[in-house]
């Protein structure tokens, strides 16, 4: 497959102009960056690399950081996580609070901020310094000893996550988090603010699509099981209230990040990822879903 | 692939009397059925049949058909259906009807029941006969002109079915119901009650497996576009709140009915369907889950 | 007190011109009333009548028939109707129908729809001819036997009713509904459509002022504590979304309805209705509430 | 009136031993408390006081103390804060969480805790040390300088008060709390720890009797509107989710705590507060409602 040729007709196809969404401005420091800014980037199974545009360029990965979190939450519980944290679509947005009333504090999914902020507290009780811990997780995975959190954007996100600060409170009462607020949400809003290229992402997530080993040293990380758990709830759960669309337009497990990222895995194949900071109304990356669905057809290698 | 040794091995690991859950007594006429029954049918794109138990035995297929009144809406209306009904898993079953509220009666995708209800609406409105030609189209992807509605199970349905008349009434208050009350549940009453054999699902559901064509004639019966669209539907809301579940489970788009039967498709591979009447607390049929997974498993190709 | 001087007062104030509602338009036959009608009438505990403007006109009067049909249901069952429906306000008219699931099926109160819809039931089932019983009750109330029916605006009603039988049947599934659908609503439809002038209101109203006695002929209809229980509930849930609001201007017991009629009762010291079509944005009539606020400031009498 | 032959009356009627309820046991302080306590203290408007049983012995007050913060946010604000809180019941305790965001977090009422976290944030928005000033103003209105915070039972309320601190925190996201979250929870838990007997209960209430005055010295704290705002408040939101029920039994303004105790108002007539631990399945005090129903009957003396 000449997956070069593909992102070369994908960049000239695509155009930031043609998108009606925006930015996100939720806090300052995402409002500043540059609409323009359109980079993806491609690593197969047999190592090789290809990429287009910005996909050098470090962003705010903002949720697709839950998938670490994840990941270093099973390594740690296994099959026990689920009696804290559900598997099922989450539908509405709007009802999430009900939602964990009734379900006794039990989050629909690792995915949704109540999910991730319940991952959150299962890693700040269970690590002794988790934030570190995280880096030298994703570092590992990645390959890159210098990825690291974006401070200010930690610092914007605190300023104004009352609403996180209110699920973890309300999921306190109900009996499903068992560390202080402080340390939770700051290690989440931490999490959040990672800062990686679409060559980072890419290169993350390959232990994703080569059933839980890194690519370059056949370390396991995650096993196969694990691996296919995360993948079923990207394929269900990781695109807020897109996942159907998603599901049908590009067909392959994938989580998206306000910051305008998406990245997504074809098993055995490759992990992509795509940055274009401009969301659709539904807060997924409006060209970097394009882009997912002109691979897939182009490649013709589909899940359906 | 040695599909009929996979089958073989699947019979003799499981056991209706391992399993918790029960029959659906809801209706009178689905709780009489024997618990014990079981059988499997695997449709291969090669045209070979490989099977095991009762899988000739026709039953109830219930929640299954909306696959199929889902088909015909497409063919009728293409894209234009989306206006009608969303794309996305509902995640809430309870809310259901304040879910219609908030998004002015348009239903989260056409399986839940107040979507599968507008897509009666749109039969009743398009056809001049919609229980004939739901037959007619039935009866032809399938290949058999006998497979036909169980008057008992549809009356049985009819006279409890408030709920199912309190969403009617409900949608069409919010504008999204054009036809009168009786004769659409009249339509989806009869649509739930269709009685067909694993064997029977199997062949119907090649179309979905085999790109929207008839596997014996070539017949193209959906456009490839339409079967990737209900395939990701059946991927991310076959399975009422289950889908996660089941995506991580066995990997497949699939869609399974309260009167015990589950049927999938591998793209390009096969069809498959299932028969156990006993369901676990979600409603899906409990040993119809644990064959479909051995399956994937004993097979190894699951999608992730 | 000489209430005429008040009333005088109220009239020579008040001008519709100065209020930015609308009349009701979700059925024809509503939206044809004259915004510009203006009438007020009291009764008193001593027989005198006081009134000013439309007060002989007859109108729609909507939810005001309410009482009358929580009169007659309380007089079938006394203390044993609060199993079928509850006493408390329902705070939040977008949930109906949720609280209706929370609740297994019971209404928060009789003069919310679904409330109102279990009271019809309870009369279906116990009355061998409930439209014509309603009549005669009106009819005795009142002292007048030629209120009717309003067989269009009945039939308008019904035309567009389908929440409201969405209601009964979503109650039916719940198990809170005991009739067939069609003559509930046939009931409620025309309990709503009742056509009376303010004089005739407030003549009926009078056995809520005067302890269930009819005032002309001292014939009890309703016990104490009935009469009791209806104040109670018309001070906390007689006007939709607006209670609270109610209770601190005007301070008195009363029920509203659509078609701009509002009644108020001071026990033992009179009844009052007034008319004006033109509903604020929670559906109360505006000049309405106005003029029983006066009423209640100028003659110094109000509860608080 | 006799009002201590009627106080004898109801004290020898009544007997902890027939009720079924339990002491609150959310917070560990108030599950200490003896259920055997019962008493009750009337004050009149001519300045005569009749008692019984336990109505000199301090009690945690609990959320009657939320009529005290409204009525000092009422004299800062006055009808401007209905901008930040709206004035009608709430119906339903299990969404209020849902409601904060249908209505841009401005609550149902200042009861609900949400409301009285908003009253909270405008206290300690305005006032220098809003704690000081909330005693001053209890002192004043009751004649009594001694009166003060339990600090036991505000430390354990702070202890587990994740929900309310959620609530804050909610409501600081949809914009309507201003200070930050610690000042506020901190004012709420010590005005819900004020800690006051029947006796002086009923003193304090007197103002709510006596259009706004001090009984004592004729010093008006309260406009007569403002009084008439928060008698109409407690009649139809003061019971939690038995507001009706209270509406109809005793028929009079008035507040309950899950302390056990409850206060009561008769326009110009008498304030009354009865106190006894055990709380019906609503959260009231079953004794100290029966004792209310009781006085207002053997009185004749009903609103309605």
């Amino acid at each position: 497959m000449d997956y070069q040729k593909i992102l070369n007709t994908i960049e000239s196809e695509m155009n930031y102009r043609d998108v009606e969404g925006k930015v996100a401005s939720y806090i300052p420091e995402l409002a500043k960056v540059d609409p323009r800014k359109f980079g993806m980037h491609i690593y197969c199974g047999d190592k090789q690399h290809f990429c287009f545009g910005d996909s050098d360029e470090n962003f705010s990965i903002q949720s697709i950081a839950k998938v670490f979190s994840l990941s270093m939450a099973m390594i740690l519980m296994g099959e026990d996580l689920w009696k804290r944290v559900d598997v099922e679509p989450s539908g509405d947005p709007f009802n999430s609070l009900t939602q964990l009333e009734y379900e006794q504090g039990v989050p629909r999914n690792p995915f949704i901020n109540a999910g991730a902020l319940v991952i959150s507290d299962i890693l700040v009780a269970q690590l002794e310094d988790p934030k570190q811990e995280l880096l030298d997780f994703v570092r590992k995975i990645t390959g890159n000893p210098e990825i690291d959190f974006d401070k200010k954007i930690a610092a914007s996100e605190k300023s104004t996550g009352y609403r996180n600060i209110a699920l973890v409170n309300y999921m306190k009462a109900l009996g499903n988090i068992k560390c202080e607020v402080e340390p939770i949400v700051d290690f989440y809003f931490n999490l959040c603010s990672l800062s990686m290229s679409c060559k980072e992402l890419a290169q993350a997530f390959m232990i994703y699509a080569n059933k839980g080993k890194i690519l370059d040293t056949g370390e396991e990380i995650l096993t196969p099981t694990s691996v296919k758990r995360i993948n079923a709830l990207m394929q269900t759960c990781g695109f807020y209230d897109e996942a159907g669309e998603f599901s049908f337009e590009v067909g392959l497990p994938g989580k998206s990040g306000v910051g305008g990222g998406i990245v997504a895995i074809h098993p055995d194949q490759y992990s992509v990822a795509v940055w274009s900071p401009i969301l659709n109304h539904k807060g997924n990356s409006e060209l970097g879903m394009k882009a997912l669905e002109r691979l897939t057809t182009l490649s013709g290698l589909s899940v359906f």
